[in-house]
């Protein structure tokens, strides 16, 4: 069977990544994770771009969307099935940014599209007590919401594109393993 | 005056089938209803493919897929303006899926989408009591919006892609009169 | 540098003229307001087609398309960087219409969507009291919010498909400054 991707995506305090870690541990000879910005990331250091990871954000636009067709060509390159953790938007004090382009799609095909979300009472919460990045603005409710609009919006428009799925978990406190099993439904469908 | 193809469509609940009879018998002379379902499902027993409705839902991806492009081409070759009811999304284990891919707008070229819609409330109400189908999951409050708000977002893919009318009607209980008439504004519009 | 247009759009009441008049004061010399109806109806003067703005609303939808294509075409002829103020969906009795097709985006090329937004209630409180045009319907809450919806929804797929910053801006009473400054940093961004 050809390679599958299933893109996987949430707004930060969503709790994707430990939602993502556990379905992979469940399935880790059908998947493995390839995280869109570390491999970007790599490739920027390589080519000398940038010293560290915040360095990215100041990097032109033009550079950016280069960069990003480079990694999604990187990646669709590579062997087997892919869990590709990444945004779906980036939010900028410009404005949003979609996390993927049709042309970066057309590159990834991917079969899915997993959003994961939360409560934006616990996102915030989460956002708070996440002292590894003490830096980080706390978002009114407002904001996360229409941030969370906003990724079901440009969702869509991917999964319109890739004629895929589109698979939103609600990964609210105490229902970790009811999510990690929404998604093992979703790449169980798309590896049968 | 060429072919219309007017599209509608609504989650399970929100009432689509009795306001688009209603409306249906009021322009008898104007358009004729199809089934997109129905048309698919005789295409499939023609085919030998199943042998009824619910063995549809089992068929793989790939063939669904093939099987809705022959269905919209069928549909785009019959004569006369089309009340074409149909699913804005499909809701599966696995995540949702388009109901209408871009591959099959282009075949169709619809002028309007309906999306009859209901507050959650009444849509759950609506459920419980179809006896019909007493099987039927009973989805919480949430999933019921979410898939409203998931199919307000294809229908304006849809709608952007075709340059077509976005009409969203509610039809909550007390206002079938009101919804019907709204719905007779966009086919009074569209065959003008 | 070559021309960047920057499109601003908004639900009647949001409050749009005043702040994009109020950015534009502040930055005079990056760019210059062009308001598409405007020149859509200079337009349609021009060719006899209409003799004040409120006949434009009766033009067929052939019409009505081929105007917006050509005005579009005129405005990305024009010098300089452009605030674009337009429709981002044009609410009619028959259903939502894009104000911009995909063909009017890959004219226009914009690199930001700007949507300025405000609280329901605010906006039809506003509504009320603009006697300007006191024929005006005054639409109910749920209305508002549904139009809100649908024109992030249409939004996202403009961005999509140009690859360009959504940015939304709440413009509610009290905070008109700092809506003009969130604006400015849009504008600021794509005219580095």
């Amino acid at each position: 069977m050809s390679q599958r991707i299933v893109i996987i995506a949430g707004v930060p305090g969503a709790g994707k990544s430990s939602v993502l870690r556990e379905a992979h541990e469940r399935r880790l000879e059908l998947f493995k994770i390839v995280s869109f910005g570390s491999e970007m990331l790599k490739l920027c250091l390589e080519q000398g771009l940038v010293e560290n990871r915040d360095q990215m954000r100041s990097l032109t636009y033009p550079v950016q969307k280069n960069l990003q067709i480079e990694t999604a060509k990187l990646i669709s390159s590579m062997e087997g099935n892919i869990l590709l953790d990444t945004h779906c938007t980036i939010k900028t004090p410009a404005g949003y940014i979609s996390g993927l382009t049709d042309e970066m799609l057309e590159i990834l095909k991917p079969v899915a599209f997993i959003l994961v979300d939360a409560h934006e009472v616990e996102i915030r919460g989460r956002r708070k007590s996440d002292e590894t990045r003490p830096e980080r603005t706390i978002e009114a409710f407002a904001d996360i919401r229409e941030h969370q609009v906003i990724n079901r919006a440009f969702a869509t428009s991917f999964t319109q594109k890739c004629e895929s799925l589109l698979k939103i978990v609600q990964n609210n406190t105490g229902e970790f393993e009811l999510t990690v099993e929404e998604i093992l439904q979703t790449l169980d469908y798309v590896t049968m």
